[in-house]
């Protein structure tokens, strides 16, 4: 279960130099948005630093490239915005999980996701990154929810767990980035009672 | 489940003037190959010309527009590429077909695809053409897969064909464009076996 872990990212603060989370986070955001218009590839440091109204130096001094300002800005929107659940149930666990999961990707993130997609053929080190941080960030919590809920004594002996990380994950970028049809609640009630518990869950 | 068409595609042969269809294979191919090396949005009709060693006019009197003729290309090769499976048996069908369907987006086709999926927020005319070509010609074989299986007997009377329809390709996809993991026979299988039968299929 070990897994590589991208190991780019936000700079460490320079000595003397308090860093300034607020503004990280600006220019995180104005990351996402430039990423959200135009795509990964025509992104370019100059058009953040203009959106934030930051000097280029600035964005400089904290990313040492446009890949590890985009792997970081996904990296920190996913930990800021995905909360783990522990209702005491698989079932509640799911649910929450994936109803948060669905409203963060139809947001900006989801946009700026896809864009990224587009890109994953052409761009190994993306395409490396983006599965170190983006995906297993939502994946590692499924593990989690399934772990804990296998300590409860509710899953089945032989329950297919990666199938059912992978399948939520599947269920959910699919109709973000293929069919368009909506992410909401209602569906993800029936991914999780009608395929994911049946697979995974024991008889009780 | 009357399903709109995109209307575009190649156009009608000109009167007098027979139309080459190795020839329109050979633009598509090369369109193909453009596409998959540099994205949609670069793509231009000169850059498919050149690869197919034909003028810009032969292109142009094929296809209207750049998005024409990539909707075009995805749809005929997806109409050459997914031959539909009649085995007898609902599991049967699923495997064959669904095997076809990995190998055929493991190959360039995938490639394009991906590409294109990465501009679908921007190009709007793009992804209700990529909507309604590339992904209902797989989502009709599938269900008429269900058709011919609730005709037999197999499914249950409530069986949420729907939703098998659409997890069927939402796996497939996440692969071969989030993850990379291997689309092999082997996925496909556990798929059809722990997910899609489970879903629909009556106790025998």
């Amino acid at each position: 279960m070990a897994t590589p872990v991208y190991s780019g990212g936000a700079r460490a603060p320079q000595r003397g130099r308090p860093r300034d989370a607020s503004r990280d986070d600006a220019l995180r955001q104005a990351a996402l948005e430039v990423m959200a218009e135009v795509g990964y590839r025509a992104l370019t440091m100059d058009a953040v630093a203009s959106r934030a109204r930051a000097g280029k130096a600035t964005i400089y001094r904290r990313w040492e490239s446009k890949l590890d300002l985009v792997i970081d800005t996904c990296t920190q929107l996913a930990s800021q915005n995905l909360p783990e659940p522990d209702t005491g149930s698989l079932a509640g666990d799911l649910r929450e999980f994936l109803s948060s999961l669905a409203a963060f990707l139809s947001g900006p993130v989801g946009k700026a996701a896809q864009a990224l997609v587009g890109e994953l053929p052409h761009e190994p080190e993306l395409a490396t990154a983006f599965r170190e941080t983006f995906l297993i960030a939502q994946r590692d919590v499924l593990r989690r929810i399934l772990e804990r809920a296998d300590h409860r004594g509710e899953l089945r002996p032989e329950a297919p767990r990666g199938l059912a990380v992978e399948l939520a994950g599947a269920a959910l970028i699919y109709r973000l980035m293929l069919t368009g049809d909506p992410l909401d609640v209602a569906f993800v009630e029936r991914v999780v009672d009608q395929v994911l518990l049946p697979l995974v869950a024991g008889g009780q």
